[in-house]
């Protein structure tokens, strides 16, 4: 019995690393659409994410029979429960690189990122792709010091995110409103995604080490606020 | 040991109310502070969101506890593992609601919101607050009807967040920038709170239910998509 509960335990850790691949790639794929104004991609991205879906479902139904039958305590439970968080957090992701998706569908044949900001996207599709393959390394490894490093690549998603907020509110530029809008909402996205990628990775530090890295669930401040202070 | 377990069940639904409460008040407050220029009622919503995570951080550590020592089943297994994901979604609803306040901290003495914007604002403010407080009435009375009133309100939500939209592209917008990166984010943080206190009232149809309301954690497409299709 004890072995069919671990296994269990170890089907749902498998289960969140499929998840991080997913939304990986996902926004990875998306941040390409997005650039290259390429539809079928960003249609093949937007269909993608039902899988992460079913795959948060499938994995939430399989903690709390977990739960249910086995009633783990003290680590195992934590383990389930934090299980069941880290999918959320996956689940969103998910969400948002659909979001950079459906911009791309919307923008086609046009494209959402003028050629002056291609870089800084491209920058933050990669940034956002790279954190989440180290917080699905997390998940793996269990590796506290690989977790408490994704902050620091977070502080460079926020520096990106800077810049482009101080490119979109420079009095040169000159792509209407419209782009300014798009501009903003991609920013948000990735910034989101970003979040979520460490929250991840933090939520295993809790796992490993039983304390709470500082407040997981709030995320840096409005990126507007650049400007100010 | 039965009454103490459904004591503690039923605190940790006073707790949802209290922080659906507390987040309802942060929003309205928010939106005053924002349309106001009101730096110190800003300041005061911002140092409120403290209270909030506080209150969720306890939330959780009496579900895990109240998970480890009763190991309930079944539907009370049901209700703790939902409790924690109304916690979350209430959590973050307060992270928006501060949000929304920090712009005004941000803008002050400016304001944020031009005169010509100021009534849909205020709206989208005004029902962002009742959308909460029916949250709050769902979680207590387990109402399942008007748990789904609330998928209508949020539609008004979507209305609102597209008419803002629209003016933003009107060729006549003449704020500038600035202003427009400062809508799309405010336009944001209402939609997606409304989607929170959504999510937390189809979560109690689950309860009662047993069944999963339609993909309850991805939020409308992206708000730019009105003007297309």
């Amino acid at each position: 019995m004890r072995d069919a509960y671990h296994e269990e335990l170890d089907s749902i850790g498998d289960g969140l690393v499929e998840m991080a691949r997913l939304v990986g790639s996902a926004i990875g794929r998306a941040t390409t659409a997005i650039l290259d104004s390429d539809l079928k991609l960003a249609e093949a991205v937007i269909e993608a994410d039902q899988k992460v879906d079913d795959l948060q479902h499938e994995l939430e139904a399989r903690a709390i029979t977990l739960l249910a039958r086995q009633q783990p305590v003290a680590t195992d439970l934590r383990i389930v429960v934090t299980s069941l968080r880290m999918s959320a957090d996956l689940e969103r992701s998910g969400d948002l690189a659909q979001h950079v998706a459906k911009l791309a569908r919307l923008r086609y044949p046009e494209r959402a990122v003028p050629h002056d900001l291609h870089a800084t996207i491209l920058e933050m599709g990669q940034l956002a792709q790279r954190l989440m393959a180290k917080a699905a390394e997390v998940i793996i490894t269990k590796d506290v010091d690989l977790a408490l490093q994704l902050e620091q690549d977070d502080d460079a998603m926020d520096l990106l995110h800077r810049a482009l907020f101080q490119h979109l509110m420079d009095d040169r530029w000159k792509h209407g409103i419209e782009t300014a809008v798009d501009v903003t909402l991609l920013g948000r996205y990735y910034e989101r995604y970003a979040d979520h990628a460490v929250a991840v990775a933090k939520r295993v530090v809790y796992l490993v080490t039983g304390e709470h890295p500082d407040d997981l669930q709030s995320d840096i401040q409005p990126a507007t606020q650049v400007e100010g202070a």
